[in-house]
């Protein structure tokens, strides 16, 4: 089964907002074995998003059309499908009921506007919307099955889970499992060099790796003539990749590095604290992530300013004076302190130049330090991210490096 | 001229990573009147990106690819314009040596398998790249200049600045100007409703607007014979919105909530501190999203536990005892005593029930109290936002809230 999508709007192409949809229709079709083949955007021009319609439907057995279903002028994906399929738009009376319903069960007045959402093509049919004002639509060309849903994720998802997913035919009964493994700290080439075997062309399964922001991921697809098989090849190749890339390897698919220090915490039942400078709080955030992060995260500190870092922490003024508050021996106060003011097992601390001011020749940008204290002992890591990363992605790794940090303590394998 | 991008990858088209490349080329094309007509994503198949490759080519004068260049056996991008070009790869000595230094400067041994990164099609030239080891390619086809960039964003973005925008032909000489309005605490379709005749279609500018995460935006694109021209346009209908949308609107363009906040504490001299619980650090994270942010924030807390709350925030334990912690007067507890401890001129404080679990009949997930402390006052806001969100959208909505809380307060228009 071929599978493509068309995403509309003038803020995608101008590209005043990042298509988040695309990447999570892909995800979900992967997941019950429908490969998407294609993914196409396009502006809110009638024509144009008419011509992408019947041009996908030529080749796709199903698309997934997003966005353009609003209550406002430039919503006219109902109109482009009516185009494509020759008819005209129909009113109907039950979406107008249940769109009436949405707004009266938040006590809020319907604008005559939100009217043109109860249309839809003649021969199509509209799919209820109970988490906000615009029904789908399912309609077919040819020998493609075309649903238009909305481009707001949270009414997107829960209509592709009720209306699309169960209607999907698994196509010549080949399954396609995948499987994702994710690693922190070891250089994408050392990864693909690690494995270069698996990487072949031609093998089944295929392995790719893909770097961001400092996580390599390594995807392995493995088809296979049931699921059984598909799962049993994928697994073969996902335990050579987690022997030879070691303790690198802190999860699997959507797993973030506190997703994996979570699990931890909790499987040890271990406490943690925090006390961030530089990433004012997003080490915290993440450990907080998670539901249930009350088993472990008893409490954080931002002491952003020097003041705060000596009344909160009972970091000594003459340790700032003496080595300014961007240093290791401040990093490791912070991280000691805060644990035994918290009571906690363990504490994390991160103190650093985020930019894009603030650096100076001694202490450029991007030169970070944090901290991990246990009961036994601190360390302290310095980091030197170069001055070309934004103060997002400088903030962004130091708190994945100190996230690893106390990973790597949990797993035992702290330097 | 007419822009088209082509991203390439697995993981784009399997959705295990969101291409967030295209919609910044989109953005900076734009911004010197460039339009992006269509992006195209596929997967790291030689014969099907080349068949890409040369249908875009076909219709645009422009065309961007992403993806592909990496050091590892899945990365095709060069073969594949090669192909298109109908001619073969040739090793670039002096690429060679650029890779190799970016190795030694980094203190780091070069893998032989970066060897395949100084190959370029005959007759293309490679454009260096000081951020990675991947240099880019600018070839022609027909009439399309086309540019291979690397997927990782920090090493495209200033390939994109340095080789790709100095060499851009403006075309028929007519400029666009984009203006986006941001705002916050009115729905869509009411904002549709105050400027539904700017939104006529066949106007120009043109005007729309696009919902996100509580945002709305409202677009205008402007084209005149001058840049000139175009910015008057587009400035008059910005009046308007401004004016009909008054205190809802909080910024323009890639305005945050945080960086209106940041703005109007800055101008005052105004600092502040957060007590927050569910948020987990996300407001204080925010707030310190701004470089120069400790000009105002001074410190946070991270009051996760209760007992957290007792000793950090001084909150009575009878006030949890009779009221819960997620409560208003909590809320306001944490806000008006984080503002005293801190000594700031505001506090803010965050606590709720972000889910999934840990929700009651009586305290269901989505409940969330915001608090605003200042000289003056306390004051807190209950937000509902039902059980159909997530824990990251309960938490993103809640910390926007709080800051239009506190920016409604330094504007005077606090209710």
């Amino acid at each position: 089964m071929n599978a493509q999508l068309l995403s509309i709007g003038n803020e995608l192409t101008l590209g005043q907002t990042v298509d988040t949809n695309a990447a999570w229709l892909a995800q979900r079709l992967a997941a019950v074995g429908v490969l998407c083949t294609r993914h196409v955007t396009v502006a809110d021009e009638r024509a144009e998003i008419t011509r992408e319609i019947l041009e996908a439907a030529k080749t796709a057995d199903l698309l997934l059309v997003t966005g353009g279903l609003g209550p406002t002028p430039d919503d006219l994906t109902r109109e482009t499908l009516a185009d494509a399929m020759g008819v005209e738009l129909v009113f109907h009376p039950e979406c107008m009921t249940q769109i009436e319903a949405y707004f009266a069960s938040r006590k809020r007045a319907m604008h005559p506007q939100n009217r043109q959402q109860a249309m839809c093509p003649r021969g199509a049919t509209p799919l209820d919307n109970p988490h906000g004002t615009a029904p789908g639509v399912r309609g077919r060309l040819g020998n493609c099955d075309v649903y238009l849903m909305p481009g707001v994720p949270r009414e997107m998802k829960p209509m592709f889970e009720t209306h699309v997913l169960p209607n999907l035919s698994h196509g010549s009964g080949a399954a396609i499992v995948q499987r994702t493994i994710k690693t922190f700290g070891m250089p994408e080439a050392e990864v693909g060099e690690k494995i270069a075997d698996l990487m072949a062309r031609g093998r089944n399964p295929t392995v790719g790796t893909s770097a961001a922001d400092l996580i390599i991921s390594i995807r392995i697809n493995a088809h296979g003539e049931t699921v059984e098989k598909a799962v049993q090849l994928a697994e073969a190749d996902a335990r050579v990749v987690r022997e030879r890339l070691g303790v690198a390897v802190f999860g699997e698919e959507g797993d973030s590095v506190q997703d994996a220090v979570a699990r931890l915490l909790i499987e040890q039942g271990k406490t943690i604290s925090t006390a961030e400078s530089c990433t004012g709080g997003l080490i915290s955030k993440r450990l907080t992530d998670v539901s249930g992060s009350s088993a472990y995260l008893v409490q954080a500190f931002v002491t952003y300013a020097n003041s705060a870092k000596e009344r909160l922490l009972e970091i000594p003024p003459a340790l700032i004076a003496q080595h300014g508050a961007v240093s290791a021996p401040v990093a490791e106060a912070m991280a000691a302190n805060c644990r035994r003011i918290s009571g906690t097992d363990y504490a994390l601390s991160a103190t650093g130049v985020a930019g894009p001011t603030g650096g100076t020749r001694e202490k450029p940008v991007g030169l970070v330090f944090v901290g991990l204290a246990t009961a036994e002992k601190s360390v302290v890591k310095e980091l030197r991210f170069g001055e070309n990363l934004s103060r997002d992605e400088i903030r962004d790794r130091t708190a994945k490096a100190a996230l690893n940090l106390l990973r790597l303590e949990l797993i035992g394998r702290s330097s």
